[in-house]
């Protein structure tokens, strides 16, 4: 199969070959970056997944598969991807399905003619924002959801909700003294893009006590402390429903937020992908209390900037590999929302497939559609599903000694604390001192090798100095690795007990 | 449908709101990047397209629709799908498919099953990198091709190739005074990303009369030039086949870029994005003659550091909206490897459909599998009209007065230069000059108005100074927009003419 030789035929070269490149060569914001949710022990965790493929009968290791509780990936544990978008998406993949026996609903069908006649093919590149169709679809949810109108022309169809937080974040870090407020803790996409920009994080604590609400009062003193230090705040970040934490903001909570991005014209950076990850109540957007207060104060609230984004990642379509997602701008200057749209442009177009799905997540079958009960059928499933399992695990961990965890409200994951008394522990506590870890960093790395359930410690995310946690998914099913975690557990605290 | 209130109520604000954030708060780099292909005339195409679409009877416009020769985007022409491919990706997004009575060749249902098999879903995040089954498939492509290992733990699926371009310049720009050599004429793509990162873009001309190729010599005295100056140059740009030149390097001047990057220590981005993209003879891959070379003389070019890049949205797949792609990395060192996953990772991966489509294009039907013919009809088709439609445009332009082009040799774009000459079209120049426009410019703006033709200014892509060229894709069908042009091109030149 070889190819023939290019017969090349030279002299000897004459220069001096030079060394390649090192670390110290390149971009030190790219070294200094951290993404704990692929970082250190998801990557031991591979390793290990590794050698359990390769010798599974002689891994030497008590467990037999990895359990990926370190990403929020549904459909890599048992989810099943939703009928609905899945079919739609089939025909937009091979319209000439439609002139084969394939015995699809009839909405189905009506759904991928309309999309086909609107974009022409999933291969051609769309409109830099998304297809207008999908853009328009997007723009009537919205309205829907919040009573609100939105306008097409500020939607951005993104890859995910990343793209739009690495757009957002690199246009507004102006220089190395341009900072953004971030829950403390975070989803560590955005300490990770703030330092690839050479940008200042500034975290604000979440009230783990109130079922880690924010303190608007020690946001304003934040803010104060950096400009008085020559800090350029930007912008600030809000992450609700919570992730890691899986709190859900009270209304008051939201005002107060958008109070603090007028007040210091701050971009208010909603990131709302777990909107639909709520197990009591009604999700509300930070859009929505906007509009609200728009009509109360149209002079306080006209200039607020808001970036609200959303994803087909997360809810019940769990669809993390198509990389859906979108972003609404809000009273954004007209040039600056010209550069987003540069940037985007650069990118040429978001996946249109993924630009699809989310119409679909967004606009899905109607009550008498011929798609409507299977859907319903299939969503709610999910919905309880993911509801009972947050729900065994927290129960877990409320029976587990020297863990404490806030009820979930919503999102996919739990952020428990774990409270191993120094002096008790001292064992515990001088080996994390002698080895440079972190307690949860420890607890982590046990758990892993001991019962294969891949989990990330606290620090990764941001936690009170003194305090360590873990993040945690509730997505694997059933109950079994939840008791191989109590014995675990219990054996964790034999070890290090005085 | 409007939701109910959240109610909220609070007393008046008391604080003074702020203005939101202009132009001169943000990233200047945001704001100096350019990308000219869906620049300024791309917009105004953008534009005429809404008027004709809204007032279909009454635009007053001298055409009824855009033809976008402004960017390689086959499917919004009229290419279409590879069945292959589309037939396989509809199984992997709706594998239930299977279980209706659609009628799929054998092969098909046996690659999809074998995908699903190793990936599980395509709604599941993969590997950073993209899933190892698709990594060892590129690997076979690549030793298939070259006849030389590859090493799939070196392989990084992308999002298309822009997504690699990004990584690649972001980890390179050190600081203010990391350089990269890119040819001019170049795909606006890498201009664009090294503003971005604040980095210095450094022109070498590629040679127009003697079909685009480059000249060694120009290019180490570039390095001496700019590292007196304090420059500190990382990596050379090479796009083979060339955009927007259409031409083809041969392996000589292959050799004497890869000395150039040894004796350098400069990382060598191949852009071969268009390698299935050649009307004569077969690809040479720079992987390949740094293989060979590596042969001869081990010592010298071990330290070679090569980025190979590839894409699914070229070739006879044209599957730009799909957003596939692979990078792969040769003789980087591990550190510098790295941090290229580690900026994977904070994307989560790139999509997996995209990913799927890559090993699909790589690794084709054979002959035997019941596919094969239909495979082998459709590509030899759009090739065959690839051609024929390159050469139908080249040789208008070869007929059009004060018009000169290369004879095209690959990829999907000819570069043709416009040869006004100063005395003879003193109208023309002293307009560009009053307007502060190039000749290019209002070359492209006057063929858009008059024709609905859009293609790009060569200013948009470098060109040697007092030349003024276009870029425009060949991909349109038929011989009515190439009548229309040259009867344009009739009219501008009385228009112009002293």
């Amino acid at each position: 199969m070889s190819p023939s030789s290019t017969q090349i035929s030279r002299a000897l070269s004459t220069f001096k070959p030079a060394d390649p490149l090192t670390i110290h060569d390149i971009n030190p914001n790219t070294v200094t970056a951290k993404y704990a949710v692929r970082g250190k022990i998801p990557i031991i965790a591979d390793g290990l997944q590794d050698l359990i493929k390769s010798q599974p009968q002689s891994h030497g290791l008590p467990f037999n598969k990895i359990i990926n509780a370190n990403i929020g990936n549904p459909q890599q544990l048992d989810q099943r991807p939703l009928t609905w978008y899945r079919q739609v998406l089939s025909i937009l993949q091979y319209p000439g399905i439609l002139e084969t026996n394939v015995d699809y609903p009839k909405d189905v069908v009506e759904r991928a003619k309309t999309i086909l006649e609107s974009i022409g093919s999933l291969g051609a590149y769309s409109h830099s924002q998304g297809a207008a169709y999908f853009r328009k679809s997007i723009a009537d949810f919205i309205e829907r959801r919040d009573g609100y109108p939105s306008n097409p022309h500020n939607l951005f169809l993104t890859s995910g909700a990343s793209t739009a937080v690495s757009y957002l974040i690199q246009i507004l870090s102006a220089d190395p003294n341009s900072g953004f407020l971030i829950p403390i803790p975070q989803y560590p996409l955005y300490t990770a893009t703030i330092a690839l920009n050479n940008a200042k994080p500034i975290g604000y604590y979440l009230d783990e006590s109130n079922h880690w609400s924010t303190n608007p009062e020690e946001i304003r003193e934040l803010i104060k402390k950096n400009q008085d230090e020559g800090i350029n705040i930007k912008a600030l970040v809000v992450i609700n429903p919570g992730n890691p934490t899986g709190s859900i903001l009270s209304p008051q909570d939201m005002i107060e937020i958008i109070d603090i991005a007028a007040e210091y014209g701050l971009v208010l950076i909603a990131d709302e992908v777990y909107q639909e990850n709520i197990f009591k109540g009604k999700f509300i957007s930070f859009k929505r209390v906007l509009c609200e207060l728009l009509e109360m104060e149209p002079e306080t609230y006209q200039h607020v900037q808001l970036a609200s984004l959303h994803s087909t990642s997360k809810g019940v379509s769990g669809e993390c590999g198509q990389r859906g997602g979108y972003m609404e701008l809000v009273g954004f200057n007209t040039e600056v929302r010209d550069i987003v749209f540069k940037l985007a442009s650069i990118n040429l177009c978001s996946v249109v497939s993924g630009q699809a799905l989310m119409e679909l997540m967004i606009n899905p079958p109607k009550a008498g559609d011929e798609s409507y009960e299977l859907y319903k059928a299939e969503t709610k499933a999910i919905h309880n599903d993911l509801e009972k399992r947050a729900d065994l695990l927290y129960h877990a961990f409320l029976e587990m000694e020297n863990i404490e965890c806030n009820k979930p409200m919503g999102a996919m994951y739990l952020f428990p604390s774990l409270t191993f008394d120094e002096e008790k522990y001292h064992k515990l506590y001088s080996r994390a001192k002698n080895s440079d870890l972190g307690i949860d960093d420890i607890y982590c790395v046990e758990l892993l090798e001991n019962t294969g359930i891949c989990c990330i410690p606290g620090n990764g995310f941001g936690q009170k100095p003194g305090t360590y946690h873990l993040r945690t998914t509730f997505l694997p099913p059933g109950q079994e690795w939840i008791d191989r975690w109590t014995k675990f557990h219990k054996q964790f605290i034999e070890k290090y007990k005085d």
